[in-house]
C-alpha cells in the first residue's frame, strides 16, 4: 500500500529519516534488560537517553520518575488549550533478556538493517514504538509549532518484569498524569495489509518457585531412590499445571472468566486466520491447548498457564550421577476479564503448597501481577483511531485481543481514562525471542499515524470525546 | 582405633608422609573432568601424571592404553613367580564436574587440608584411592625389593562418564590384563569403626533427552496456551518416571530383578543403620522411594530411576514471558542383578517414544551403560580381604551392597576373575558433590591394607585362591 503522502508529517519523515534511524540505533545499543540486576545501569542509561530525546523534541517538564526499581520517564506539552483533550502516551524503555544468545543472527545490541527490517533486542518491543510517538511530537512541534492535543509521555522502565512498581507510581503521580485518554504504543497488528487495533489484553501473574530437597546434590548411587529429588519435584509441579484436556488445574481458575459477548465473538470470528501460516511463523509442528477452543480463542480470549522455565541438577555435557538438591520453576499465568490477579495468586500459592511433598522446601516469589484490560469498541476515540489506521494503512482496521499483558489495566483504572492501542508490531517480529525485529515501513507509518491521531483527537475536542452514556457497556 | 604399627608399611608411611601428600595435592590440582570436552587435555595430563608415578614406583611396562576417548594407564610388576597370584588393581583418574561451583568452601582443584581431611574434587573418587594402592606398591618395592603378587595397575580415564570405551579396551587388552583376581579401589565402608566391603554394585544406564517444540522461544502472550512447550514436555516425562508407589514405570523394568537370597538378606539386615543419622548426613528432611522397601533396600538392592537434571526456558533472575522451544532431561537408571542394560535401554527408548506428544522432536542420547556386578562372599580372596580389614581397622568387616555403579561387572566378566572391593571412602565424603573430601587417616590405612592384602594373597598362592567347586553359587 502507498505511503500517505498527504499526511502532515510525510515530508518530515523524508527530511529527518537519517537522523531518526541513527537515534534508533543509538538507543537500541543500550542493553536495558530490566530482568537482570547487573543491567540496572543500562536501564537507567536508557531512561536518560529517552529524557534527552524528549528535551530535544521540545517537550516540557522532562524528568525521571523514581521507583524502588528502574525509573520511568515523563515529559509533557500542555499548550493546546483547555478544550483540547489531554493524551498520555505510554510505552517502555526496558527490554527482554537475550537468551539463548547463540540463536541470534546478529548481536542483539548491535542493530542491523536487512531487507527493510531493523534487527535488535527492543526494536519493536518497545523502543521503536516509543520513538515514532516521540518523533511525531518533535515533527509537529518543528513544522507546526504546536501540538493539537495536550500531550504527556510516560515511558516505563520495568514493563518486561511485570511492572512491579508501576501502579504505585501511577497512584503517586496521578495528578501529574491526569488525562482524557491513554494511547498505548506497545502492540501490533495482524499484517501490514490487515491493520488492526487491540481492544483487550490479557493480564499476567508470574511466579518463581525455588525448591530445595537436600543440603547439597547427592550421589545418585548412594542416595538415589531413597531421598527426595528437587528436579523431580519441579517436574511434577510443572506437569500437574494442566489436566488431560489442557485446562489449568488451579481450583477455581476459570470461575471469574467472563464469556465473550456476541459482539466480541463476532469480531474474533471476523479475524482472518491462516492456521498453517501461523504455525510456520511460530515454527511449530503441532498445536495444542484447552480442549474445545480454537487457536485464536486460546491465545486471545482464554486464560493460560505456561512453564516459562525449569531447571535443576546437571545440564552440562555428558552425565553427572547426582540427585539434585535444588531446582527452579518459573510459571506465567495469563488472565482474562474478569479474573483477579490477587485471587489467582492465592490460588497458585495454595495449589503449590498442596502439592509440595514431604522433605521439599519451596520458596514462592511472585514476579509481578497485571490485571486484564479492555477498551470499549464504541468509544469515540476508537472511532478516531480507526479512521487514522484506515488512512495510513489503506484499510479499515479489525479489532483484536492481544494475548500479551502490560500495565494497561492499571493505567486505565488509576487514571480513569479509556485506553487506545496504536501499535505497528507484526506477528513475526519475534518479540522476547532471538532475532527480534521491526519492519521499518511500519515504523514510518506509525510516526505518521501518531500525529494524525492527535489531529483527529484535537479536532474532536474534549467535548467530542465525552462518550454518550447510552453507549457504555455495549462491547 | 590404633594404627597397626606392626604392619609392614607403617614405617614407610611415617617416612614418606610428606612426599605422598605433596603427590596427592599435585594430582588433585589437575581438573580431569571427563564429562566436559574442554577438559580433555587435563584428563590426558592426569593419565600422564599417573604413568609417571608408576614409573617412579618401580613398575614395569608403564603405558597409556588409548581409547576413542580418554586413555587408561597400565603398568605391571610380574616377578613374583608363577605360583603367586596375579592381581589387577582397578581405579580411575578422571573426576566429576564441579557444579554448582558456588557451594564449594574451597576451590575444587586447590586441595585444602582441614581437620585431617583433604578437600578437593577427586580426593576420594578416585585419585586418593588409586594413590594408596600405588604407594603401597612403591613402599614394598622400596623396602622389600619385591611384591608378594604379580601386580597390574589399570587406571581408567572415563569412569565418571559411564566407561563408554572400557569394555572394548578390556577385550582388546585381555591378554595383557590376564589375572587371578581384580581388586577395585573405588568404594567405601560404613564408618572407620565399622569396616565393610562391597559385594555387589548396581549397574547404570543413563540418557540425555533433548526436546524441541519450536524453531525458537515464543512469546507466551502471543503463543502461550496454543503451542507445545518444550519445558512442559520435559517435565511431563520426568514426572511420569515413577508411579504413585515410587515404582519406575518402564514396562518390564522389574521383571529380571533377582530377589535377595536368604544369605544376602541376612547380611543386609545385619548392617547397622541409623536412619536419622543417615538423613542428617544427606541433609534431607524426608525419605521416599519404592513402597514397601527399607532405605537400605532402596539404595542397595533395588533398581531406581533418577532425574539427574532438567532444563528448559528461562532460568535467570526475574521473569521472561516465553514459551520455551527447547528443553533437556537427564535420567540415570540404576540396575541390579539380573537386569540387562541393553534391555533397559530399549525399554526406556520405547517409553519415551510412547510419551512424546505431537509437535515435540525428541533426541535420545545414551550416556553409558554398566551392568550390575556381584562378588561371591565365600570366595577365599574375600576371606583374605576380611582378615586384612579386621587387622587394619580393628573389627571384622560387614558385607555391603553399593548403590553406585562402575565398570566392575565388565572387568570381572571379560577377565574371568572375581572382583574384590578394597575401599576407604566414607558415607559423608560427598563424592560427585561440592566439598568432596577424603579422611586422611582412611587414606593411610588404605595404603597399609593394600600391601597387607597382597601379602595375604601371596601367602595363599594361586592354589589357595582356587575356590572349591562345592562353594560356588552359595551366595
Amino acid at each position: 500500500m502507498p505511503f500517505p503522502t498527504d499526511a502532515r508529517l510525510a515530508h518530515y519523515v523524508d527530511l529527518e529519516r537519517h537522523r531518526i534511524v541513527e537515534t534508533l540505533v543509538e538507543w537500541l545499543r543500550i542493553p536495558s534488560i530490566s530482568a537482570l540486576p547487573r543491567h540496572a545501569r543500562s536501564v537507567r542509561a536508557s531512561a536518560k537517553f529517552v529524557a534527552a530525546l524528549l528535551e530535544e523534541a521540545g517537550m516540557d517538564h522532562v524528568r525521571l520518575l523514581r521507583t524502588p526499581g528502574a525509573p520511568s520517564v515523563y515529559a509533557d506539552w500542555l499548550h493546546a488549550g483547555p478544550d483540547a483533550p489531554t493524551v498520555v502516551v505510554y510505552g517502555h524503555h526496558d527490554v527482554q533478556p537475550v537468551d539463548p544468545i547463540g540463536l541470534w543472527d546478529s548481536p542483539p545490541f548491535e542493530p542491523e538493517f536487512r531487507d527493510g527490517q531493523c534487527f535488535a533486542r527492543g526494536a519493536i518491543d518497545d523502543k521503536g514504538q516509543v520513538l515514532y510517538e516521540l518523533e511525531a511530537a518533535r515533527g509537529l512541534l518543528q513544522h507546526e509549532g504546536r501540538l493539537p492535543v495536550n500531550l504527556k509521555f510516560l515511558i516505563e522502565g520495568e514493563e518486561e518484569v511485570g511492572s512491579p512498581h508501576f501502579e504505585a507510581l501511577l497512584e503517586r503521580e496521578r495528578k501529574r498524569l491526569d488525562c482524557d485518554l491513554v494511547v498505548v504504543s506497545d502492540t501490533g497488528m495482524l499484517a501490514p495489509d490487515l491493520p488492526s487495533t487491540c481492544v483487550a489484553m490479557r493480564g499476567l501473574v508470574a511466579f518463581d518457585v525455588a525448591i530445595r530437597t537436600a543440603r547439597g546434590d547427592l550421589h545418585s548411587g548412594l542416595y538415589g531412590g531413597a531421598v527426595p529429588n528437587a528436579a523431580r519435584v519441579a517436574a511434577e509441579l510443572a506437569a500437574a499445571l494442566h489436566d488431560g484436556d489442557g485446562r489449568v488445574t488451579l481450583p477455581g481458575f476459570y470461575d471469574a472468566v467472563r464469556p465473550l459477548s456476541a459482539a466480541e465473538a463476532a469480531s474474533l470470528a471476523a479475524v482472518p486466520f491462516d492456521q498453517r501460516a501461523w504455525m510456520d511463523q511460530a515454527g511449530v509442528a503441532a498445536l495444542e491447548g484447552e480442549a474445545g477452543r480454537t487457536t485464536l480463542e486460546r491465545i486471545g480470549s482464554r486464560p493460560t498457564a505456561e512453564v516459562v522455565g525449569i531447571s535443576g541438577g546437571y545440564a552440562g555435557d555428558g552425565m553427572k550421577t547426582i540427585v539434585p538438591a535444588t531446582a527452579g520453576l518459573k510459571v506465567a499465568l495469563r488472565l482474562v476479564a474478569d479474573q483477579d490477579p490477587g485471587e489467582v495468586r492465592q490460588a497458585f500459592e495454595a495449589w503449590v503448597a498442596a502439592r509440595t511433598p514431604p522433605g521439599a522446601d519451596v520458596t514462592l516469589t511472585p514476579e509481578g501481577a497485571v490485571a486484564p484490560a479492555s477498551t470499549p469498541v464504541d468509544h469515540p476515540a476508537v472511532g478516531a483511531l480507526c479512521r487514522v489506521l484506515e488512512r495510513v494503512w489503506g484499510r479499515p482496521p479489525l479489532f483484536t485481543r492481544e494475548g500479551g499483558s502490560g500495565p494497561e489495566e492499571a493505567i486505565g483504572r488509576v487514571l480513569g481514562a479509556p485506553v487506545l492501542f496504536l501499535g505497528v508490531g507484526l506477528p513475526d517480529d519475534r518479540i522476547h525471542a532471538p532475532n527480534e525485529r521491526m519492519v521499518m515501513d511500519q515504523f514510518w507509518r506509525g510516526l505518521v499515524a501518531a500525529s494524525e491521531l492527535w489531529h483527529e483527537l484535537g479536532a474532536m475536542g474534549r467535548e467530542g470525546l465525552a462518550r454518550p452514556e447510552s453507549g457504555r457497556g455495549a462491547a
